[in-house]
């Protein structure tokens, strides 16, 4: 295709930071999420501008009747979101919607502590046009939580310092004392790619994060509870490294019905409290690539 | 004084996140900070608009200068500036400066670890047109500082839940031993007001605020550095009560030359590893005050 | 009151950042507000430390069970909050709540333009111990809205030249033709004094607000309708001092039930197209004063 | 390569956030730029852990020392950084730098109005160990620029409704006279890739980035400055299309010594004044395609 007056085209043209109310439907109830939504598509060479009212219409349109009529999850109004977008916008090869949502889950310590917990739900959805009439579609799910790390390293550390100086914690009975550490908040995020009809509860993936991280962490702890937490912590003491290896590791057997060419991508960051910088881990892999290294 | 036109009064006009290079000289060598300004003054109800374009005017004449002529301070540029806005706005009676400034401090745990540390600096600078021909300051300096707390509650309760589990942890010879707990950054943020003459060290108030954390953090740790620090912090598990309470209980002692009448703001947050949410303390008292309570 | 050890009283101590789904019955429907709160309590010198735990907890049995028993407003669930703190924190004498919540209402430039357009709520309240069994209670409600301004002063000079190169447009037809300025987004906050039982609805503040900067915006503007809120701004060029002192000049008649001493705090930031600052304008004030400077 | 405990393999793990002071040579004087540093390595799936301790240690010994050694640009310094990373970490096959930076020109809308206008810098770099004994170097150089875009599409419109309301406006003597439109801060970033001894200046690239706006902004704009900057900016009123298109057609003849497989990336955001929403553009595309489009 030669451009029009030396047009070049551009790959992403849209708006972005559109805060609306999308309306779910949970299992007995509705629950309103507060999301913000970007939403492009491709330009070509020789088109001048892209339609952009259309996109803020079109949100409108499929995001506010969601009051009367609520959607089963944020990724399928993502996906209805970017098909719709190559209809409205008829030159463009191309959408891309991108979504992330405050997500409160009722969990505690225990079942008398419990109460809202906040996380953060993420959506995103691709549509692509094959040829004169078909549109692909891609989409992937994910969440955030924040929960904590304990460094195993300078609980090593620690405890030879210790030794020295308390002959009796080398006694074999303190063997699996735990021992002070640094800790602090780590934030994990989990997306991955989700084949045609495949439904997956943002419920299960936030339990994949929070399995992975030293210890969940809660908004009710009373005094007991606050030891307990530490505790759990000080037991399962991770770097970013053991965060990030932990929750791929433990995708194939949560997540079965994942193809093995969805895409995953994974990141992590530990908020240090000996330092005034983040420690991160991230990665990107397929469903299948992980299946064979978790099967040498 | 009647409304023209039935205009009101406003407290504050200006402009707000201008950044410019400061140019500060320090002992023996010029550093330039990067630093965000606010300026505002007071608009009477007789006139209609503030010249704002004087302020952004004021501003690139006294810090663009600094690269030739570097100011001792920013508090010192701070002052220059809330003055010479009086000067510029002859009809405010008020004028305001806030400034902040990344800063940094060659520290370390041990000699041979020092590197430069990231902390903020803080100014502030008011002046009041007194009657026709006088101008009165008041100036307040301050910084912030990221460090470390451990919790003394959580560390409490641990000691109880594993003294049950390990019998031998109760023996007089561990009474000593540091037990886990939760610890997490803190950052704390100290201003206060400095009088006609006195020069305060923006590096005194950065070695206030650290020496009321549980520990400072370092940017370079080797393996053993870091269980020094963790024990150290352990050593002095605190709430951001404790945090707050001995930053302002060092401040008689540490800044002799402050007058009973200026004002002292003090803020702490500890960034909870065990929450998602942030525990915060907050005070603000006279150093006159501040002496009684100590005193009595 | 002799600090016991020598401690000193804190103004505040308490939980800043937490997040919770609350539920608020509008009219014929119950929405869902996202809500940050912040809460906090004074601290005696007597008392070596607060307990926050009960901060959480009281959070989550108060708005937790709003999801069953939805209230009537954020600023009623503020207030049962500030209150109920005094009961849990029977050493404290004051007690400050503080929330901020995403808020959505349907407006448009016409009524086949409407959608979800974006604001923020705002509301706190503060209870104090007056003696041994009373608690006196102040209560503030408030909003933000992102709008527009158009700059007055560089249309006036853009027009002398103008006219300077296009002589026609000295035209007496020509003398109210809208001229070039810059123009950008204005983002006004408004939060007041509500006394004992008076209600205030969140739609009238927001009203108020935009009512008061150059223009309105929106989410759906076809071809047209980008003109109309373009002219419709230019036609009301505002500097932040007009956008500040036509919102307060206003209360008096929209909230004509807000008692003499109300306290009244306004504050725009017109984030400027031709530079890279921002100008604000702020103002704190008395219902009582407004009406006696707007009587004048 | 067969993991060792069935471990995965981490595409990235290192720090993130670490603010240092880096000194650069300019011409005739040293500045320093505050700068921050995100560094990281791949672990391999035999390897229980990286050695994060080393980030910090060598981003201590590179940037500290240039207090006294300045190096000749924020690029080298990510580039040698880079490369010493896989040094330390002899496990690791591949390495990442990313460092942005506050930066300073001295610009004005004319020589007696120039002062400090705020930017951003941005460098990266990459080393990839292709055997056991080179290491193989990219680097990317970019910056961020403020500026101004006024809409075209509103700008026509409003004319014609202006031309039904004010026939004069009609005439062709006033064909060329700006009209009204919305305008607002855009931002622009652009980052390229850049070949082994090619050099490119940061002011350079601002300069593509300001010409590719409908203007630059400014801190200092007297009463008829304003007036110029607006007009010159509705003289030039362009979509985020536009802004993104003239400046990747402006690359070959601006950047001549860049390879053909450099890469390029440039992203433009307008925070429209008419909506409470951004409107976005990207593009990645390397040189040679570009200058094979703009040949066509």
């Amino acid at each position: 295709m030669v451009p029009a007056l030396g047009r070049l085209n551009l790959r992403r043209v849209g708006v972005q930071g559109i805060r609306k109310p999308l309306s779910v439907q949970r299992d007995d109830r509705v629950v309103s999420l507060s999301t913000v939504f970007s939403v492009a598509v491709d330009l070509p060479s020789n088109r001048k501008g892209s339609d952009l009212s259309r996109n803020a219409e079109l949100l409108a349109e499929l995001v506010d009747e969601t009051v009367t009529q609520p959607v089963a999850s944020l990724e399928s109004a993502c996906s209805v979101i970017a098909r719709e977008l190559l209809v409205r916008h008829p030159y463009a090869m191309e959408s891309e919607v991108v979504a992330s949502a405050d997500y409160f889950l009722r969990r505690g310590i225990s079942s008398d502590r419990r109460s809202f917990e906040d996380y953060t739900l993420i959506a995103e959805a691709g549509a692509s046009r094959t040829n004169a009439h078909e549109i692909q579609l891609r989409r992937w799910i994910g969440a955030e939580a924040v929960g904590m790390t304990a460094c195993p390293c300078a609980m090593e550390t620690a405890r030879a310092k210790l030794e020295a100086e308390f002959p009796l914690l080398a006694d074999p009975s303190l063997k699996e004392l735990p021992i002070v550490s640094h800790n602090q908040r780590n934030r994990t995020r989990l997306t991955f790619e989700v084949g045609g009809d495949v439904e997956v509860e943002a419920d299960a993936i936030l339990d994949a994060i929070e399995s992975a991280q030293s210890s969940p962490t809660y908004a009710i702890l009373k005094r007991g509870d606050e030891a307990q937490v530490v505790l759990n912590a000080h037991r399962h003491p991770k770097f970013v490294e053991d965060v990030l290896r932990d929750l791929l590791a433990s995708l194939p057997k949560r997540f079965p019905a994942l193809p093995d060419g969805a895409e995953v991508d994974a990141r992590t960051k530990s908020e240090e409290s000996i330092h005034k910088y983040d420690v991160v881990a991230s990665h990107q892999v397929t469903m299948g690539e992980l299946r064979r290294q978790l099967a040498a």
